[in-house]
């Protein structure tokens, strides 16, 4: 709308962008959990770790909003972003670990979709911080991330009636049920940084 | 406050009642489920249908706030409003789906209660939202929502309790208790639409 | 930043305030819960009682923030803080229903270090909330709290393993965390009131 001529702290983008690089990371560890011979008590410290640098790099994100005259965008927008983002990763580290804690012999088959759904989304959110610098060519990845949560969403429903019918018992029905809505909430948090995104583009243009 | 000489874009009104509109339509679908005799596959084919309908009139929100120069409140409030209707769709969306998916037999009798606090809700806010333009009557509205989620709260923690008095299965009471859950969040997301409309009232009055 | 001298209402200080006390005599009631021979239909009784009390106070900062002119900050700000000082109350209020509803005996000994943090976090927010005037000493209040709710995580993780080791049975276990999941909730929404007064003190600063 205006024209621009402020001094603007460019390194939110970098800062974002390397939030997201932590997710691509995070989903692929979370996809480790398919990978039934594994260690987990080796693969839940690494994401413990993963997820404290993630950390690190939303706590840099506040501080910079903290001490930076003027924001690329609204300081409340950079916080909401970075905040949606973090909430991703809290929940890939939630379904790595409950896991391990409910020892969790076997994921049921459909799960694997899920997964894919959840790396597709890090994949794309990742590609797309760098965009919001120039503002262009977003359009298309919120579509895409809303179509793929739609996709998660059927996976996961079709996840719960075999959860319910009658083949798992009511003990084990409650541990798998927890770890497919941490990988659910996980790509509803994906959903929720696309719309921010959206928002931020809609205020901006 | 201040005297409005902006060319303002009304449709936004229509638009919002539109949306509401379709919550009484889901609502009646929800009722539904009461019918014991009932073609559940059918209905939730209804339901779907129903809720894309809903999708495309949100999409047609942030379309024309992408586009529009003047909206009559803040762009955000617009689509937060727009947002939390679209909730409530989901959710209504969700019972009615678990329902088929978890192959529920018959619904404990207090359910009635709680359906019929979410139909008076989908009224009372499809009556609301027309008034948004003038700014006048609604406080009423918010107050009688907010009543109902009182209301529909108690009925869902007397369901509670009779779920887990013993007369149910554990996996039962879980495929039950989901259904319930996604009926009280439908009520919860009137709530938060009735919460919006007075943050606005308090910005714009 | 900006001198004031705007004729500010100081009341909302005094009220927010308020709004926590009742938070540090709801997580007492709450922590009675660990008192085994207590009678928890009266704690039941009380505890709906602080809740209302608490509501009150919450729609006395709505009717302010509605007439008053000038706010110490933004009115939006007022409203999310106040509001999410009420959702604490509420999930503690929660809790309690729940243990009684579902006439649960005993609690695991876990809870007991949940309910510290519980308490511990109302004490810091009832003790930071008149320093929003100074907007002063309010880093470590916020720190703290994230910290406490780390802690509060730790022990509930700890608790579900508990849950899900085979010692409780699949009704009990879904009783059982429905209360943590309610004290876990509370929590959380004193990390949330932290985390909008440190949005407060990014914007304010």
């Amino acid at each position: 709308m205006a024209l621009r001529f402020k001094p603007v702290d460019t390194a939110f983008y970098t800062l974002l962008a390397t939030q997201a690089s932590h997710l691509v990371n995070g989903a692929s560890l979370v996809a480790e959990l398919l990978d039934e011979g594994g260690d987990r008590e080796d693969l839940s410290k690494r994401m413990r770790a993963a997820e404290h640098e993630a950390d690190e790099t939303t706590h840099e994100v506040v501080r910079r909003v903290n001490s930076t005259f003027v924001t690329p965008f609204d300081r409340e927008d950079i916080y909401a972003l970075s905040s949606s983002l973090d909430d991703v990763m809290d929940f890939m580290e939630e379904a790595v670990d409950l896991v391990v804690l409910y020892e969790v012999e076997s994921l049921p088959g459909g799960v694997a979709d899920q997964i894919e759904v959840l790396q597709r989304c890090a994949e794309l959110t990742a590609e797309a911080m760098p965009r919001l610098q120039s503002m262009k060519d977003l359009e298309e990845y919120w579509i895409e991330i809303n179509r793929l949560e739609n996709a998660g969403d059927k996976s996961y429903r079709r996840l719960l009636a075999k959860l319910f019918s009658g083949q798992y018992d009511a003990l084990e029905v409650l541990k798998l049920k927890d770890v497919l809505d941490a990988l659910e909430h996980a790509i509803d948090a994906f959903e929720k940084v696309a719309n921010i995104v959206e928002q931020i583009h809609v205020k901006e243009s």
